[in-house]
């Protein structure tokens, strides 16, 4: 699996507001997945967001390994994922963070005022995709002399 | 998490051709998120099935641990996440198993008739789904004078 930095059409897949699934260990090695939005900041780095009440936080705070997969919402046969680790796990109190996630997906504020908020800092270490029935390359790295 | 029945929303959400996301973890204890075609047999059990050549396959084959998450294609805030045991992993040498699965997304068998195909029987052990913005509880089960 590729190891550098996405294509082009996969930055492009990842910065849209598209589906995404995210998949944790239980304390007890079982999987856990479960549908999600998330914010791609570029620099291999994917933002999840959570209420403190489900159960995949305290799976992160336990096992830092996390793999997401994003399906283009229009064709979901172009889809890339994510394989990485959790690198912060922090509070947002101010709704900062699930405000502007929020926002990318319905245009507005996050509705819950009252959310416990948790932000998941995922580095992402690998990825796979694939569009218009290939697998995709890693885009090449700059060679030395450029 | 619920380990009866889902409740008949799911269940059709289940039997539909909507998007999938399966997880399993590779030998080294990472976690692996891909996109795939499912098939809900209904009685608790999933199929799946893959090429020869995919990563997963051997995933299964060290640890039967797989949890799939399915999406509404019409609206991904309604999804189900179901987790479970690969109970049978077999070879589909005359594509019957890709070909009913085809079926149900293209309407046509699988175009690859070379495919060295491959069917993942997933029991269910637990789910959990949201529909509508909240989660979804179980059927109940038939009580002992019915």
């Amino acid at each position: 699996m590729p190891t550098g930095p996405p294509p082009p059409e996969l930055e492009t897949l990842l910065r849209g507001p598209n589906p995404c699934v995210v998949a944790t260990v239980r304390p007890d090695g079982e999987l856990h997945t479960a549908a999600t939005w998330y914010e791609w900041t570029g620099s291999q780095t994917v933002l999840l967001n959570m209420d403190a009440s489900r159960r995949r936080l305290g799976h992160m705070r336990a096992n830092p390994r996390v793999a997401v997969t994003v399906l283009d919402a229009d064709s979901w046969y172009a889809h890339v994922s994510l394989i990485g680790r959790v690198s912060d796990l922090r509070p947002d109190p101010d709704l900062a963070d699930i405000d502007r996630i929020a926002k990318r997906y319905t245009g507005r504020e996050y509705r819950d005022r009252e959310r416990d908020s948790w932000t998941a800092e995922v580095r992402v270490l690998r990825w796979h995709g694939w569009s218009n029935a290939r697998p995709l390359e890693a885009k090449p790295r700059p060679g030395p002399s450029s």
